[in-house]
């Protein structure tokens, strides 16, 4: 039976989709205020070389508060009154592609439902013996060629260099911080609890970690990052206060990643919070800060799963996931994510693989 | 008659010299208070290599205000009670160098008084056939050097790039404004009067020139500046307000080079100002702030004299002097500076030629 047959079995029915649409913008922190929930009849009829898809695991990830903000982003605000999108790990249920039939794994950026209809241009395939699944919406996928392309390309790292990482427990951070030991720095995690800070030394290898809710001035932080002795790499997830406490201790020729800006996602990106002028320290030791986006390294996903899935295979790289259950707590996961409650990749289990 | 001889005729004599001593601490901005005036005998004899040098022209520079912030900077603020350091062009009045004859113009970084002894490795040559002497302090030396590579090798141009300056008017920023010209780039001064706006449309060849005292808030210097639609360079000698206004309107892969930071020069390097949080959007923009220095480029300094000194000598680069008389002034002039009343490269005449 082909691939064609399958589908055409299944292009009468209609299945009951299940879709979250972000109807309001959210003024400070983003709450299941924010969405609507809405059933909708999916018609399952296939165009040639569609495929019908059942998602298993949805990502949250902090970059959607930031295309909530009213002002324009890397692109326009993410529209009101339509489907949050997001990226997805699912199944596919049926199939008018030759190169995807029922069952596949697949991973492709949809959004907040449980079934999507997708053109195969628009999947990728996943291969459940290299790797679980889920790893593509972590260390494989986004987070994993942030972290990978921003640390080496942006931050240019050498042996022996002093690498200080905000969000170090997050998706993205926790992978900078294996990466940056990889690569023969000294590495210094920031982090919001003492157990992430265990979780950063023992497990993942950092040399040090700070919690900054012990150290929670600007001063009180600077003050304890200065222990290390001058930075060489600043990978920033976070922004705001804790990034005042490092830019004064970098090095010369220091470069700082900015990945994110966490701190300001409630708001901040709408009306600037006020923070002290720190550019002369740019020019006193002839540093540069380049921002990065994932998107702009998604010809290099090759590249990156190359170096890397070998590493997760081999145990070199660990990385954690937060799974969370249950396709109504999108939203409110997405909330958790921004106020730092989990380490790792934080992801929604929506529907059981079959 | 040798080189040695006549240096020999005159070392057992004395000279009067004349010291500008950097004495105290400007805790705002700086003014002759902070110095006090020194007469030194100076003993003419010289060590072998060494050479005696009569000052002419003395620089007065921004960076120099950077120094005396209390807070390490590239190196340590300068010491107190010591000579204030500057780059000079001056004569040779006796010489055990076989490098250099009495009466040969010479550049050198010295301080400010009237003669000092350097060794001949510390001099460099100039020949006033080629260009004027002064354009040693200018056009053809440190702020040549800063705007050639700061503009080019920090700042990446391509033709068709819209390049913003800040500071337009003064000696770096109108040769930026220049270079930029030269590269195809469209160009927009920023500078503080509308005399310096005339002069960087109509003699230098800016496309546009503001005047941020007739839009003197960040909103509605932003307005004007927004007319352009979007900066790809943006060479700051200013920070503070100005660069507030200029950062939210950068284009995707923007480059931002930090050569000064004037506004901030007057006590807040010490105790930063607080302006708006802006590095979410380079994160936007994946774009580069990038800091640089005169000094990282002192081995490329004949790269650069050979790039631009026939622009010299043919009029494609236009270069302005504001030449201030008279020793006594040198403190005054440097506040002065700071202030902004000058255009073009600010020197100070100490002696006449002979």
């Amino acid at each position: 039976m082909s691939v064609t047959d399958q589908s055409q079995t299944t292009s009468t029915t209609a299945l009951n989709n299940r879709r979250w649409i972000y109807s309001t913008r959210p003024a400070a922190e983003v709450s299941v205020n924010n969405y609507r929930l809405e059933e909708q009849a999916l018609d399952t009829e296939l165009a040639n070389n569609e495929v019908l898809i059942a998602n298993r695991y949805i990502s949250v990830d902090p970059y959607m508060r930031i295309q909530q903000s009213a002002k324009n982003n890397w692109e326009a605000p993410h529209p009101l009154n339509t489907l949050q999108q997001a990226g997805v790990v699912a199944q596919v249920v049926s199939s008018r592609s030759e190169l995807f039939r029922p069952g596949d794994w697949v991973t492709a950026y949809t959004g907040w439902e449980l079934f999507s209809k997708v053109h195969q241009n628009a999947l990728l395939k996943l291969d459940p013996a290299m790797a679980p699944v889920t790893t593509a919406l972590g260390v494989l996928g986004m987070p994993g060629r942030t972290a990978w392309f921003g640390f080496n390309d942006a931050g240019k790292p050498k042996p022996g260099d002093t690498v200080v990482v905000s969000g170090a427990a997050g998706a993205v951070g926790s992978l900078v911080v294996q990466f940056a030991k990889l690569a023969g720095c000294r590495v210094i995690g920031i982090c919001g609890s003492n157990d992430k800070c265990d979780w950063l030394t023992k497990e993942l290898g950092a040399d040090a970690a700070i919690n900054y809710r012990e150290h929670s001035t600007t001063d009180a932080l600077q003050s304890k990052l200065a222990e290390f002795s001058g930075v060489d790499i600043y990978f920033d997830n976070i922004g705001g206060w804790i990034t005042d406490a490092v830019v004064p201790l970098i090095n010369r020729r220091a470069r700082i990643v900015i990945c994110g800006q966490m701190s300001q996602y409630n708001g901040q990106l709408d009306q600037p919070e006020l923070g002290p002028r720190l550019l002369h320290h740019m020019l006193y030791q002839r540093a540069t800060i380049q921002g990065i986006l994932a998107r702009d390294f998604n010809h290099r996903m090759d590249e990156m799963v190359g170096q890397v899935a070998p590493w997760v295979a081999d145990g070199s790289i660990k990385f954690e996931q937060t799974v969370v259950e249950g396709f109504e707590n999108l939203p409110e996961t997405l909330a958790g994510l921004l106020s730092s409650r989990n380490r790792g990749k934080v992801l929604v289990k929506v529907s059981e693989a079959v």
